[in-house]
């Protein structure tokens, strides 16, 4: 009888901990399931009969580590930066760890101490990263066993709505994960390499050198380059290819709006504003503008500062967000960011019935007999409500699937990982069609 | 016999110490040098008989101890972050302390230690900051005791060259203190007051919202804000004034030029760029390019990025600056501020002859008599050499005197202090005078 430690039960929980207790009463599990919030727990376990919820305080050592030593596998959903002590003790009471966040150096440290162990440590095993990685590498993997040579791989992910569910939003988007990690999008510098040569974005540009991506089936998005493609060309086994992009996805509109917010400088979240708790949003634009306002409405202010036409559609959502309103903000020692976040959380927030969308699409291009073909691969998905949303999903089930990969002694990998290898791949991405996790193909002659 | 130790011996100690050595043949003080580098110390001596020089490890505890356990006045030269382990064994020991750097919480934190001990731990005792406070509170005083309201204080400062040492320099400017500052300079979120409003400017928009202010028997210069002038409300005693803004010189062309390579990115200092080593310029900048610019001159697709015409200005500064050119950077892991600092060292170097420029310009608007007025208070001084800089002369200055005021028993303050007191900037303000540092008021009515 195998027992199943989950550490978090915040809403990205929910499908991972439903899965697990479903498959427990197959697979004869016990789930253990602990979370600061003992009442979480509580909540995700619902009383059946494979699971039990716990307390836990991640810093309380010694509970921790007993919660630990009395699973074969955790799955951590931590906030990344608490991985890594639950990952110290997996070491130490050798337990396999999955978890759906970025692998850093912390845990990359951790490999040789694992494959001694015997133990797999499997990171980025959630939507993006994760379903991606997998998706991505099955394709790669699939034209170079054709006899394929790739020139160009392309990769676009998006957390997004419904179209259906945009109601009057005019930035047609909403948050369905970390509101924070939203607006701090893409901070630093852009990396990728196209056409064999290394190429950068700093965030000042990010959000105006967006690319238009046409997605069979939904239609045309925006895309804006995600943090460090480089990163994955090895991983990918693609070293030796002349372009690499990975990028995110958002509906037609948000790129040039969102670029102004941080052309305004609405996105920094270095120092906080002085005397924040007693302005107002549009006292805090005002701020941010360098000549003065009087007798002009802020509408016509920030668009001569951005240089628009003052019927842009820009700055119908600025304007809707509320950033130019006499309201107080009510934050004390706020950072720009914390105040746009604040402003947003009032107005992004999933409904009740609001279903999200998940788009995802690769970009291969190769040589195929001497002759140029390009292979499009597609997967959208949408969520059944703002609970059960098609993100808590695609993050949950990969972890699960890989969980039970392992429970059932089909994981011969020992070491830090990130799922890029057939073994791990096939069996993940075949259950997840059983869940509507389905990429079309495309292939077009480019000859 | 009052003994004064000088820690840092590097090319901004030059004049300090010569002061030092001169007052101290008639007012029979012994002048300790300290240095990493013994033969720095052992030049800037010179054999003069008041002067020892000695090889100082800041690191060292007991060599550092021993040292400033001789001394009764320590100036500390020292890179800013280093002055507060000086700083601490000055509490330690009794021993008052001057520098010209910014005073930072390390420091404040000392504080109530130096007012119990009747120490003064005199800091921002240069140029600027240093004569830029000294100067303005000055006439903020002179104003105020003549019964004028204050309500508007802009001051401006640059660190230029003599235009008859521009050269070629389309720039028309040379490094005459820390390459690596002005290369990251204005990096963050510059902060100001005006017409009671709170104002802040991005570094990305920087250098394009400069102002252009007139020196008189100068010319017209650039203006960029200098940081965080809020900080100077309460120290000016100006907390009610509805404008206070702090700005940086340039010579006109400078900041659009400057702001390219902001835009560019060639001013970031957070990451490498991959293969640095191995990368042209000119492979460099097409890095941050957002189309491919074969068949193109790279001055042409520059050109067409940033939205200029071909013959623009700012493209002879950064051609002239070899940015374009197909030469090897060999610099390994470089961050793409010290690329560019590499290339421009060999550029703004200061020739033998160059003359440096010291640019300082107070405007002061105040109500007298209900009538508005304006003062504006100009200082220029050009230097002699590339080493007795004008801006060597007015850092080093200030500290040799604000010593030899306290060596005198002419300071009663104790405590964590900027120069702003009438008791401080008086008689250092005069001996300035004596070394061509002279302030020249005009008065414009604005009725």
């Amino acid at each position: 009888m195998k027992t199943i430690l989950v550490i978090g039960a915040g809403r990205s929980a929910t499908v991972l901990i439903d899965y697990l207790l479903k498959t427990a009463v197959t697979l004869d599990w016990n789930v253990l399931v602990a979370d600061a919030n003992k009442t979480l727990a509580d909540e995700k376990v619902e009383g059946h009969d494979r699971g039990t919820a716990f307390q836990l305080d991640v810093n309380d050592e010694s509970t921790r580590k007993e919660l630990i030593s009395r699973a074969d596998i955790v799955a951590s959903l931590l906030p990344a930066h608490l991985h890594h002590i639950v990952a110290q003790d997996c070491i130490e009471l050798c337990k396999h760890l999955v978890t759906a966040s970025y692998v850093n150096s912390q845990m990359l440290k951790l490999n040789e101490a694992a494959k001694n162990a015997n133990l797999i440590f499997m990171g980025e095993m959630g939507l993006d990263p994760g379903i991606d990685h997998m998706s991505a590498v099955q394709q790669i993997d699939k034209i170079r066993d054709e006899g394929g040579k790739l020139t160009a791989f392309k990769s676009y992910a998006g957390g997004l709505v419904a179209d259906a569910c945009d109601g009057d939003n005019p930035w047609r988007y909403k948050f369905t994960w970390n509101p924070r990690n939203v607006v701090l999008a893409g901070q630093g510098t852009a990396q990728y390499y196209e056409h064999g040569e290394y190429k950068y974005i700093p965030y000042s540009r990010l959000f105006k050198q967006y690319e238009l991506v046409d997605v069979p089936g939904s239609g045309v998005y925006e895309a804006y380059a995600n943090r460090d493609s480089l990163l994955y060309r090895s991983a990918y086994r693609l070293s030796d290819i002349p372009t690499i992009k990975r990028m995110t996805l958002r509906k037609k509109g948000f790129c040039d709006a969102w670029s102004a917010l941080v052309d305004l400088g609405l996105t920094d979240d270095t120092y906080p504003i002085v005397d924040s708790e007693h302005l107002t949003y549009r006292q805090l634009v005002n701020a941010y503008l360098s000549s003065r306002t009087e007798g002009q409405t802020m509408r016509h202010a920030v668009a001569e500062f951005l240089g628009l036409g003052q019927s842009n559609t820009v700055l119908d959502k600025l304007e809707w967000v509320g950033l130019f309103d006499d309201k107080k903000i009510g934050l004390k020692k706020a950072s720009p960011a914390q105040i746009l976040q604040h402003l947003l959380l009032q107005k992004w927030t999933l409904e009740k019935d609001d279903r999200d969308l998940i788009v995802m699409q690769h970009e291969f291009e190769f040589i195929l007999n001497n002759k140029k073909h390009r292979r499009i691969s597609t997967m959208l998905l949408e969520g059944e409500d703002n609970i059960h949303t098609g993100m808590a999903k695609l993050v949950g089930l990969p972890v699960g699937i890989f969980v039970k990969l392992i429970a059932e002694g089909n994981v011969k990998q020992a070491g830090v990982h990130i799922p890029v290898s057939p073994e791990v791949y096939t069996p993940v991405l075949k259950e997840l069609e059983e869940y509507g996790v389905i990429f079309k193909e495309q292939d077009i002659s480019l000859d």
